[in-house]
């Protein structure tokens, strides 16, 4: 059956043998008396609620689903007590300010946390997961009456919130969004249109649900310029009911816990959120922490296939392993963990998981530093790099969170296809975090045209520097040196040719990204070797084997990129609908 | 909404252009009448059948499932009508042999039924798919009593079958079952046991089921060489139920519409097929047909994630397209298949389901000639070859069918993820095949430690050569035979070292059949763009585009797959609970 350990210790690899994070908060006033101890309690305690209060309501969530009645979702037993719990526990409030009732830790702590909380229901994570995105809109975009009223509530998670941008013909593209908008003599709006795919749009979980919305002020111009913000709440200030509904949920591949709803807005009563057809402008300045969390959904993916898949491999027995242990010579079959196959798979998904976790992790601390940073300059390129290293996380790490699914249910046999093992559920809830938050082509096309090609490949090249010199002097950094040329080398080459060639970056973004994920990955596995090169405990040794696996088996993909990435400066195929 | 349009075009591109079957038949007596106006309505007719009778059954059947009651299985609604038109229009017998009732048809048209039956309803078509196991065993193997009494009813559908192999601790691992067979004085013997995963153990489509089982007799050696083969009716000769009973269905991930059942056997009459003890032999005998048949599942499954992305895609308008037609520059967005990312998904899943599609027709073309060549030598190599190719399909065709069936899930994006659009479903459904009948692992072992080394890598040295003087003089031929001639290097390079190093050939199995596969489509390619570079039609020019898309950015991969041969000539690491 499927279980959830918290992996503190290689959770401490990261935080504190690698990344060294107490030191580095040292630099930040707003962090600099959070010392080891305090984010291990913090950790720790996480783990255990991820571990006892949700991982076992992850597969009874996804057989009972919620259900949907007249306008009232109903999420899965136990769901609303373990809301309860956490929100008694403070967790919504970890990373949000001070000034607003929030803890004030580091986003590098919450991507802990909400790895293990994605590990462990990732269903039943899509409640809370959307906080950040609504507390960071309004914090920074909201009239101080709306903060008054709505934030406090939302930083203790009293109030849930959501994002809904999504209409049936406008998905990745919001500049077709129809919903209208017309403004009232006191100041608010009403608001009309039909929004889809809204995650928590409607549950029982709070009394009420504060929703931001995107829609169409009347007259606005079209497209993404005539897009404005707007905040509804389920239940208006003075109690009364707004003229919003819920009028159905989806039946979904997985996140069955998860209620996805379709929401009417008839005539619903909201209020403006920062400018007027700035809309798309402030929901996007909040879009990194968005995506990096989905990142997390990756990486928490990854852990919980990994280890489930790695303690079925050492309990199942068939056949004889090609090379006998001798204490097993005399057995009629082996654990499949000795079996080649089985190895390769579990090395796989171990490099994988735990070079994308030191991306995430170092990725929010840099968050960290790009908001918390006394030096403007620090603050600057801190953010910078974050706004390059995103779209990656966002895609490279939710692809190989989906791929360490699949591989993971490969290893558990016929036993992987059905729902009693749990690794099928794995692979369900995975897939989505490859679409939503802006689907992982549209991820590429944000790192490459949208980030990387408007200053030439200046800032990439910025980030490339950084990198190379943090590198140790090993065999793995002599490897990354290389694939981070290659990275450097196929920038040149496509900022040139996009001059004469406006259609290249799109032909090529998707290569180009998986590129760049699998050389960041390079450099981490290169320092984490010449960390781990340091002791000779078992566990340091396996980080060592794990990194030359990487390097010998994953990494040459890189030079799959590298010959798709040329082939891509020619142009592609057009397609038609089939003959008959 | 997913649909299945037959496709019949490019099924006859293969058929008639590329393979010209029906020139091919005319060396085989047995179908040396056959001519292409009666494959081409065989072909035409089944098509109709899987678009109209079965694909309407798709989605209700896998929202419906099978329900389990006191030892009854009831199907979703629909398919016992669909089973019942199915046996009155002859389907079951297409490939057997007319001296048992069959049509004698060639597996290269029955391997044309089948993948369209997979693409418009894998799950039901898991009943009537199992037919050719239990046909072969029985027509090779049993006796004249048991031919007479369940051949005919077998070959013409009237009572379907099941193959009982797996046990819960014995699945990759056969030599480890437990069910054991008593003699009895009437020659018959008694079964008791408990089997899991049979695929259409009970359901409510036939009046009788007719079970072969593989079980221990008492005394019989352990391990692989005391396993026989048994047949049990659920009803025996004279009408009275045999103890056997199904004690459940597994909820699974997908095929949800097929009954997958927990079957014990009580002290169960059966008979016994073959010699004693030979039982698993008896089973692998019709182990190529049967993963040849799943091959084919992976050929259906990419055919409608192909046909269904691609139409998305073309009616699908987000966003403006890096370069606009001429036609569309007014437009507030353009079709997704104009957008670059898209273009790339959807021809890498058109590359590999023709190529696949070509492969799986030849190989089942080959197991004809294996079986109906006139010259012992011509059916010995045939034999060979398709012992070699029948691993790769099995897997790599499976491989790209899952990849295929994720590929058009993304094309869908949100919607890709709700169960209305079906391209969730096709994922689902479509992750079996990689697993059953001898997981993708175990076919990458099969091929390498039990085909390609006992040789020395002759056979497969023939095929290569037979592979490398079919091909056309054009460019894509020298890629192809570049990456055949690596295929032959990395053979001999892994039978040098795998004398001295006897795990070498399980370390690189995965890698070698990818290489092979990935080859063989090479090859594949090349002789379809000789073909079609003759003609200028724009059936044709697709299909010269589609080529150099195969060798421009699929075929890369194989340089992916040698760099991972090369490293996986040194030792691999071994893993370890980890630690806490």
């Amino acid at each position: 059956m499927w279980h959830y350990q918290p992996p503190l210790r290689d959770i401490r690899f990261v935080t504190e043998e690698l990344l060294n994070l107490s030191a580095q908060w040292a630099a930040l006033p707003a962090y600099a008396e959070l010392d080891v101890a305090t984010a291990r309690q913090v950790i720790g305690e996480a783990g255990k609620f991820a571990a006892e209060v949700l991982a076992p309501l992850n597969a009874s969530g996804d057989l009972e689903g919620c259900t949907w009645r007249d306008g009232k979702v109903t999420t899965p037993r136990g769901y609303r007590e373990a809301y309860q719990a956490f929100v008694a526990a403070g967790w919504p409030a970890l990373a949000c300010d001070p000034s607003v009732g929030g803890q004030g830790l580091p986003h590098a702590l919450n991507a802990v946390l909400h790895e293990m909380l994605n590990s462990a229901n990732h269903a039943w994570n899509m409640y809370p997961g959307l906080l950040h995105g609504a507390y960071e809109c309004l914090l920074t975009h909201a009239t101080p009456e709306l903060k008054k009223e709505y934030l406090g509530k939302i930083v203790s998670g009293e109030w849930l919130s959501t994002m809904c941008l999504t209409e049936a013909h406008a998905g990745s593209d919001l500049g077709l969004l129809k919903t209208r908008a017309e403004p009232q003599p006191d100041g608010s709006f009403r608001i009309r249109g039909t929004k889809i795919f809204i995650s928590g749009g409607e549950h029982d979980l709070t009394d009420n649900i504060v929703h931001t919305v995107l829609a169409r002020i009347v007259d606005a111009p079209s497209g993404t310029k005539g897009i404005s913000l707007f905040l509804l709440p389920k239940f208006l200030p003075g109690g009364e009911r707004n003229t919003l509904r819920c009028d159905g949920i989806e039946k979904k591949m997985g996140i069955k816990g998860s209620a996805t709803c379709v929401m009417s807005f008839d005539g619903a009563t909201g209020w403006l959120v920062g400018e007027p057809n700035r809309g798309l402008a402030a929901m996007f300045a909040m879009m990194n922490a968005a995506r990096l969390h989905v990142g997390l959904q990756g990486v928490g993916h990854s852990e919980s296939a990994y280890q489930n898949s790695l303690r079925y491999a050492l309990e199942r027995t068939q056949m004889r392993a090609p090379k006998r242990p001798a204490n097993r010579v005399n057995e009629a079959a082996d654990p499949i963990a000795l079996h080649p196959a089985m190895r390769h798979n579990l090395l796989r998904q171990r490099a994988l998981l735990e070079g994308g976790r030191l991306l995430a992790y170092e990725t929010s601390h840099l968050l960290d530093v790009a908001e918390q940073h006394p030096d403007a300059a620090a603050r600057a390129t801190a953010h910078d790099q974050v706004s390059l290293l995103t779209p990656v996380i966002k895609a490279f790490l939710t692809d190989n969170g989906f791929a360490a699914a699949v591989a993971a249910q490969q290893v558990f046999g016929g036993h992987g296809y059905v729902h009693d093992f749990g690794a099928e559920q794995c692979v369900r809830d995975s897939r989505i975090s490859m679409i939503y938050e802006g689907t992982n082509e549209i991820q590429a096309i944000d790192l490459l045209v949208r980030k990387v090609l408007p200053d030439g490949g200046a800032k990439l090249g910025a980030l490339i520097t950084r990198l190379e010199n943090e590198l140790p002097a090993n065999d793995a950094a002599a490897r990354a040196k290389e694939v981070l040329s290659d990275w450097r080398r196929a920038t040149q080459q496509i900022v040139q040719a996009a001059a004469a060639d406006i259609e290249l970056p799109y032909r090529v973004a998707n290569d180009y990204l998986r590129l760049a994920g699998l050389a960041l990955l390079a450099q981490g596995w290169a320092r984490a070797e010449a960390v781990a090169a340091q002791s000779s405990s078992h566990f340091h040794a396996a980080k060592c084997e794990t990194a030359r696996y990487y390097n010998d088996f994953v990494l040459p993909e890189a030079g799959l990129c590298l010959a798709r990435l040329r082939a891509g400066h020619a142009p592609l195929p057009h397609l038609q609908a089939p003959s008959s």
